[in-house]
């Protein structure tokens, strides 16, 4: 396949997530950095009736656009690696087609607004999709994750809060 | 935010996804269920450098396009269930962006051409994005899975194979 042949694919937004991230450096790197970082995602009404028993899942992927990505380069230096990487062997947000992704625990609905925690997403950026999250078809407990596992858990939190937790002025010590 | 103040969003696919399903109902409706069903993902050469460092990942999250979706209903019944759902509470294929998430096994690669196990998309599947499926990220173990939770895990893998087991004539018994 060729990039001429290529079909073009256009979505359109189906919400908005709102969050209290405004500063790209300063968000939560995953959604398991963003402990305690609630945000609602806001649904067009017309996608209301498409809601009915989200609210008995615990937890949801969203789908989204990374509305502030930059050109995408094919080898980054990650948030939690000082090393650098094929950009697809990383989550960073510049991608070619630039979609996110979170796993973020629902707390309540109410009509189109999903109240959430766990929000490791700019406040603004456009929902593209929502699907539950469920653990057997989720949940890989045994698998092998690259340079993922040179990183150990101390300096994956530390790193992946970003400048999350200095911007609140919360954390103590080295936090880049 | 209203329909008419949405911006549209244009992704290209980087490459195309290579499967043994041509047919959509023999296809299984998710990964789980398509154990020993190979496949790889194609992508365009311009992304051979952004593959590098993905062989340490026994599993990818490939993201893409459903390209054979249909108008969507906001109340669905999934192919795991009897009963009627809101479709953002299943991962039906027909959406308002039909966009396709599917966590399979990484084999092995050579250069752009990704070869992979647990395939459930259908062959010709345009790729959107690949992420690495990180363990600390993406494992979460103690979810409430709302009805989900009502399926048991035989009638989960019965259903799931969806007509793929009947038609290679390798299961006995009812498969609807």
């Amino acid at each position: 396949m060729s990039r001429t042949t290529c079909p073009k694919i256009l979505y359109l937004p189906i919400g908005v997530i709102r969050s209290g991230h405004t500063v790209p450096d300063q968000t939560p790197a995953q959604s398991v950095y963003a402990k305690g970082c609630s945000g609602r995602a806001e649904l067009l009404a017309e996608y209301e009736e498409g809601l009915e028993g989200l609210d008995g899942f615990s937890h949801l992927i969203l789908i989204y656009h990374f509305h502030r990505a930059q050109t995408p380069q094919m080898t980054v230096t990650p948030f939690l690696h000082e090393s650098p990487h094929g950009l697809f062997s990383t989550r960073f947000p510049s991608r070619p087609n630039p979609i996110g992704l979170s796993i973020v625990e629902l707390t309540r609905r109410d009509g189109t607004i999903l109240f959430l925690d766990g929000v490791d997403v700019l406040d603004g950026t456009p929902l593209l999709d929502i699907k539950p999250y469920v653990r057997r078809f989720d949940c890989f407990v045994d698998t092998r994750d690259g340079w993922q596992d040179e990183v150990d858990e101390e300096t994956a939190q530390r790193r992946g809060l970003r400048r999350y937790r200095s911007a609140q002025g919360t954390i103590r010590g080295k936090t880049s």
